[in-house]
Order: structure tokens, then sequence, then C-alpha cells
């Protein structure tokens, strides 16, 4: 499509086509995920666009750009085709219809966070096309509507986040359960296309975003601790779990994340610290084998509170100069801004330039799975209904 | 393996082996994922295990379990077989290529996070088996070490995670980019299979986990911002960025997530908070039109002002039924002990029991998406080396 694409490489879902009727974040994650992988994505909205349509973050008037594009709408669906329709109307259900159906052997697959609408559902488009695959997403377990916030929220994650002693919830940032929801779906959707083009059969998926949040947390343990331990975790601020690991001030005021997972690792953080001696008779003192994570970890106070001083008498420089010539695992905290100003983006060919229209150009990132040293770009999002024509 | 399994449904990665030699999350996780999606998983590790063996949690005597066993090391190894091997010796090294190789059309497929051993790098294996899939996990964009909590401090989700005048940065307490990473691995082995059984090709495939964040972040625009515009976004607490979400106390003390994303979900909880003809006036004065998220998320504050003493002054009884009976998405917080003494797990299908040696009988979650009705679960993790001798 665009000088994003590699031409010359056959992406793994070539002849793959999908289409999306959806909104917000999980299903047009699906959707890009897929498009970067090589399958053509039809994103269906109803005529002026779905509730995400202005959603912010927006342009603001820079980069040679128009004044309110979304930036979260443009992003999302990188790489598809858009087509709009009356969704209330006999003729533009039958259109959505026929283009889930009439879309050759590696068609007949559609991703949809707007279920339960009978005109699309599993057993009508599977009563003219039995090998289709439809995956529905859907919020709570039961089907009743649910967001990342709300999910989040009766899950457990945001009482254990948020500096020691404050004990509101904290709120992630990321909408990681979408993230992680829209993954799933693409996953079940590639699965599906497989085992169809084993078998012959399509798939009715149907995941809900609880369920995705719920899977993750119990195979993680959270949900497996309250139903076998007496006594749950507790939250720890910004200390890692179960191992050592935590932030530090530099004297110019930043704050650096350092992780000590290996007995190298904490070596190394001692000797550069300067507190060889002192751990070693602190250890001898508590009787704790600091070889050992766990041990590590249950005397993290007072590892930090010798530790933190030589990040407090050193500039920022001075910590990331010492930290990278050990094995440490560290990094400075960074702001977005940070992350582009440093120029991150521009040094990394995961990155390419995007000439997306209402946004202006920019760097925009392919899949983060490169094959056989291919990196998977896509093109810039079609403005909403760009191929409505088109596909007529 | 176990009554989980579905032996009368057939898997759509039924057929498929890969072999695993992985440690910490992402890796482990790739594999029960596709293990819940019907492959054959063989997890390698070197004998004794390897360094997450016994990670927190750990169980801790109860439920007729011994002290000890790691539930983070057994609830992402389900459904694996498990066997070790000296990886530093010929003998072991050749296992690890014969169990990888020697496995049938759907078999060739490495996932591994220790990548750079030239004795089973993709070179060497597809010398061998020209059509063998690999998949290297990575730390850093550059394969230098990394763990989720660096990628995740160099990137500025966690400066903008906590409450509204925190300065300092708030780690997430889910690794939510091993998470990721781990299901964009999953995803990117299905589709190499899927090619591989199209055209007979195989695939290296290098994941890093820094480039699967800066794909997301650049996906959802974080990343977009600060090249587009003049201002990025700010901190906002635990309001919900760009439309109407926030949290509030009820006159028991406990806190509930609500979130209005529509113009009804709006109307409703104006209604319901008795505040329709106090928004409204609001609204006037300001000159904002509640109708639009944009206003609703700029004058956030006052409306919530509004909203709050009816919260601080109804139980979380009241609170909850009165939510329930309307369209508004909403949450009350809860911890995972709660979700475990409130029956979440067990009025759901997605958790089946589990009989796990060495954590005893608990509920645990299959994959969230739901095939034709089946729920996808697989059997306990083996024992550390439990199949050695069977693939001798």
């Amino acid at each position: 499509m665009t000088a994003h694409s590699s031409h010359d490489y056959r992406r793994p879902l070539d002849g793959v086509r999908i289409v999306e009727v959806s909104s917000f974040v999980a299903s047009p994650l699906c959707g890009v995920t897929l498009a970067q992988l090589g399958a053509e994505v039809i994103r269906v909205d109803p005529v002026g666009g779905a509730a995400d349509v202005h959603r912010w973050p927006r342009t603001d008037g820079h980069n040679a750009a128009p004044v309110g594009t979304s930036i979260y709408w443009t992003g999302l669906n990188k790489g598809k085709r858009s087509v709009t329709a009356d969704l209330r109307s006999d003729a533009g259900q039958e259109l959505v219809r026929r283009l889930i159906l009439d879309s050759g052997p590696g068609g007949g697959i559609l991703v949809t966070n707007s279920g339960g609408r009978q005109w699309m559902s599993h057993e009508r488009l599977a009563a003219e096309r039995a090998d289709v695959i439809t995956l529905e997403l859907l919020g709570g377990s039961d089907g009743r509507p649910a967001v990342d916030y709300t999910v989040n929220a009766g899950l457990g994650f945001p009482l254990l986040t948020g500096p020691e002693g404050h004990s509101a919830p904290v709120n992630h940032v990321l909408p990681a359960w979408d993230v992680v929801c829209g993954l799933y779906a693409a996953l079940a959707v590639t699965a599906a296309v497989r085992r169809r083009e084993q078998t012959g059969d399509g798939s009715a998926i149907r995941l809900p975003l609880e369920d995705t949040a719920l899977s993750v947390a119990s195979t993680l343990g959270y949900l497996t601790e309250p139903q076998v331990n007496a006594h749950s975790r507790v939250s720890t601020g910004n200390d890692v779990y179960g191992t050592y690991g935590t932030d530090f001030a530099t004297a110019d005021g930043d704050r650096v994340m350092v992780v000590a997972l290996t007995p190298r690792h904490f070596r190394d953080l001692t000797e550069l610290t300067g507190t060889t001696a002192a751990v070693a008779a602190v250890g001898e003192a508590l009787g704790a084998d600091f070889s050992q994570e766990s041990d590590r970890y249950l005397h993290r106070q007072v590892l930090s509170a010798l530790f933190a001083p030589w990040f407090g008498t050193h500039t920022t420089a001075e910590v990331e100069s010492a930290l990278a010539a050990s094995s440490v695992l560290a990094q400075r905290y960074r702001t977005f801004d940070d992350v582009v100003a440093q120029g991150i983006l521009a040094e990394n060919p995961l990155f390419a330039a995007l000439d997306q229209p209402g946004v202006g150009n920019h760097l925009a990132a392919a899949s983060p799975a490169r094959f056989d040293g291919h990196y998977l770009h896509v093109g810039p999002a079609e403005a909403l209904g760009e191929s409505t024509e088109a596909f007529q």
C-alpha cells in the first residue's frame, strides 16, 4: 500500500481477509496486528464513524496537520481499508455480510465488539458459508458491558499499585487488558484460520475482556495464592515482588529503576555502590543468604537503605554510566517526550516514517515480531469511508 | 491429559509441537497459551531448573500442599511436558535438537528466551530441517538484557501513573509487557505455522520485549503525540484520559470506579446522583456541551465534585445497586482475596478444578477465548524433569 510494505516478502497471513466491525481499543488492535502480519483488514463503521472516531488524543494543529484528528483512531486503524455503511438498513447489513462471505478461501472472517446483532450473528453467516470464522469481543464474562478500567477495578491490581502507604487504588494508565484482549483475539483468529485450512471447519469464538484479565491473573498466580495460601501478597510500592528491584533518586533528582535478578547482578550492585562489606556484615548479622533471591527480597528495605546514598550522591550521568558498565538491569525513568527527544525511535529500525493524512509525518512502529529480518510495517489509516465505493 | 482436556474437540493447534527453552514470564506464557490452543508443548530446563524454578509466590503449607512450591512456575507451565538436560554437554544439546527436529510435520518449532546459543541457533537447526520455525525473545531492542520493570521505566507510563500530585514514578504491578510479549510470541509462532503449512517455509522470528512495548505505545498514540503535538498529556491520576471516568468513595469507605463513555451513560449518572439540574446549570455557565466526551473530560473535576456527595452518603450496597440498575459502567475495587471469597471464580465456567501436585486443588482458568462453546483448559504442570525419560 505504501513505502512501508515489503512487497517482496510473503507475510505469514498473506491471503487472509478480515472484516472488522469494531471500535475502541481491543478489537481495532486485533485488526492492525493482523494487518501487520499480512492480512487484508477492512474496518466497517456506521456512516459518520463509531463512538471512537474523535477520541483523544487529537492533533493540536502542529506538524502541518489540522486540529482535531484523532491520533488514537488513526493509530489503531493503520494498514486497514475503511468502509462505512448504514448498519440499520437492509442494504448496509447485506453489504457487510457480502464483504465477509464473498471473500475467497482466506476470507469469511468477522471480528467484532458489536455482538448481539442478529443480522451478522455466527449462525446467520454460517448458514451461507459453513466455514465462517467469527470472533466476538465481549465486556463482562456474562456479556454485560465492561471496559478496561472497570475490569481492572474488579480484579485486585489497583489496590496493590501505588506508593507504599497509599491505601487508595491506583489505576494503570496503559489499558493493559484492552491490549492483552486484542492480542488474544488476533491469536485466536489466526489459530482458527490454521485449523480451517487443515480441516475445513469454521469457528465461533467468544472472548470477554473480563475473562482475559481473569485468565492472565490465574496463570500468573494472583488468583491461585488466595485459594491455597493463608496470606496473600501485600503492596510493595515500586519494589519488585519476590526478588530484588526498586528505584532510587540520583543527585539530579531523576529516578532510576534497578533490578538484580541473579547473584551476579547483586554482586555487581554492591560493588558499584561500594557496599560489599556492609552488605556482607548485614547478611551475617541477620542470618540472610543474599545469593538467594528470597533473602534479597525479604531484606530489601535494609539493602535499599545501604544502596541509596551512592545513588543520591552521584549525578544521573554518573549513575547511568556505572550501571551500564555492570551486569545490573537498570533504566532511568523517562517521559514519552524524553523517549522521542532522545532519538530512541529514530535509531530503532522498528520505526519508519509514516505520512498519516490528518496527523502528518511521524515515526510509527511495525509489529514487534521481526520475521526473517523483516520489520512488518503497514501504511496509514484510510480516511473514514475511503474504500466504501471500492467495495460496493 | 486430565479431566480438563476436551478429548472430543479438535483444538485449533492440534498436531503442532513446540519446544520451549525458557524461563520467567513471557516465554513460558507463550507456551501455556499455545498448549491451551492444542499444541503439544515441551519445556526444556537445565538439570535442577532454570532461574525461575523457585520464584515467588510459593505455597505456604496450607491447602494440603508442602511449603515452597512455586505457584508462579506451576501456573506458567500448566499443560506442558517437562524435560531436563545438561545443556552444557554435547549429549544434552543433541537431545534438545532432536526434540525440535525429529517431531513430524507439526514440529520443528523452538521458542526461547535463551538466545545466542550457537548449538540451537536458527542457522544450525535450519541446516538440518529447512522448515524450522524459531522464535527468540530478547530484552532490549539491541539484544541487551532488559526486564519488564526496566522497559516500563524507559517508556513513560510510570511517570503518568499514580495519585495526582505524586510526582515520582509508579510501577505497574501487573508485568504487562511480559504478558503482551508472551502473547505476541504465541501469535507470531501460530502465524508462522500457518505460512509453513501453506508454503513449506520456516521462519526466524525475533521479538524484543522493548520493541513490544514501543510498538504498542506507538499504535496507541503515546509515542505519536510528542512527535506531532506541541503539548503531551499530563498525569490525570485515576481519571480516564479523554472521556469521563473516575473513582469515588462510598459511605463505607470503599471505592468504586465509574465510567460514562456515552451520552446515555452520562445522563444516567447525573440522574442517579440527583445532579441533572446542577450539571445542566454548570454546563450552561461554562459553555460546555456535556453530550460531547471532550467536554465531559475537560470539566471532569467540577463534574466529579458534583457527583461525589451522592457516593459519599450512600453505602456500598446502595451504590452498587443503583449503578447496576443504570447503564453506567461501574465496578467496586476488589482485592484478589475478595475475588476468590465472593465466588467470582466458582461461578465462571472459565475456571475448573485443577489438582496441581505441590500446590493442591484449586480453580484455574482456561484460555479466555472460547471456541465453539468449549473452554480450552489444560492439565497441571509436570514436575521438573517428569518427562525426561519419555523423550530419551
